[in-house]
């Protein structure tokens, strides 16, 4: 939809397939995860969590989640240049999926309501701020890096925390995201180190 | 992805909208349709049968169903012009999801597996029947009553039935898948009217 030609180096699936049937691409991998997630014979999950883990990632990529985020970010344009909204729009279009995953392994190991609620916090803080690397890479990338075109987002005009914010104001969410990520897993032992890289790889990111 | 600018007399989604938002209206519905099915507060169901449900739905709607039978309607073009071919498009494109309509019923009301069987058959052959209406209807139904333009296979140079087999042989076909679908009743009682009457309707509708 961003009509980008490259996407980490290689072409989109649109340049290559045209674009029906990189419509067709995405259709079948949203469908697919529901086909192996209700495979009950690959892993052995009662039929009740199993079914927590899809409606936590149907919801995550509907409406509520990733494809209405989207949708919003189609429809409000150029329009929109308000912080609510852009807000809004990452945390659905980036923010649900990574919640998503996150809360999946936490209800798939049973865990506590508690744990449960401050890995979606950390989920949502690091959706964002990943969100935010991404509009900061594309402004001052290195595009041999991304393997693809930088400072795509200001000629097309797209609201992004850097277009509304300028640079240092948006390095500072980020940065304060990343901190209200790394905060969110202060009740939990050594076994979450893997989430602590993750956040730090956000902040380092040079792609 | 027809590019039709009419679906039973009102404008397309893509037409009204702009593809963008067309593209993810599909993505929403898709994936709404899981969030609906693993809500389990809403309808008192087994897990186990609900994700049966899940998975059979799912893979109607997939690679092995409807996506991925559009894929290969897009991606056989004009080149094919083998029965095969055309069948294994329908039977997924649209014989899938009616195949997965009616076993779902049967799952939730917990049918014995010859009956589920029987009602499978029935589904792949009325979807067939619909299918090979349709292409009929777009040859010789009435622009009116169908609210869309006819032709439109033709002026595609769409692979149809009518256009691989000629009109006659094409009823002649609709009138055999029509007659099986109806044969693999023959094991219900009066409960199974219902669709006894979808399969007339099928062959009698004009639009």
């Amino acid at each position: 939809m961003d009509n980008d030609d490259f996407r980490r180096g290689k072409p989109t699936c649109h340049k290559v397939f045209g674009e029906n049937i990189a419509i067709l691409a995405g259709d079948a991998l949203l469908t697919e995860a529901f086909v192996l997630l209700s495979h009950v014979e690959k892993v052995r999950l009662s039929a009740e969590r199993r079914l927590a883990v899809i409606q936590e990632i149907a919801q995550a990529a509907g409406i509520c989640g990733m494809v209405g985020g989207q949708a919003l970010d189609v429809l409000s344009g150029k329009s929109v240049s308000d912080e609510g909204t852009l807000y809004e729009i990452h945390r659905r279009k980036t923010g649900a999926l990574i919640v998503a995953a996150v809360k999946s392994g936490a209800i798939i190991f049973n865990a506590r309501k508690d744990k449960i609620q401050a890995l979606a916090e950390y989920g949502i803080n690091v959706g964002l701020a990943f969100q935010i690397a991404d509009d900061i890479l594309n402004v001052e990338g290195d595009r041999e890096l991304m393997g693809k075109e930088t400072g795509s987002d200001a000629a097309h005009n797209k609201l992004t925390y850097p277009s509304l914010l300028g640079l240092d104001l948006a390095k500072e969410k980020l940065t304060n995201y990343i901190d209200a990520a790394v905060a969110s897993l202060s009740g939990f032992d050594e076994r979450a180190r893997p989430l602590l890289v993750i956040a730090s790889y956000i902040m380092e990111r040079k792609s």
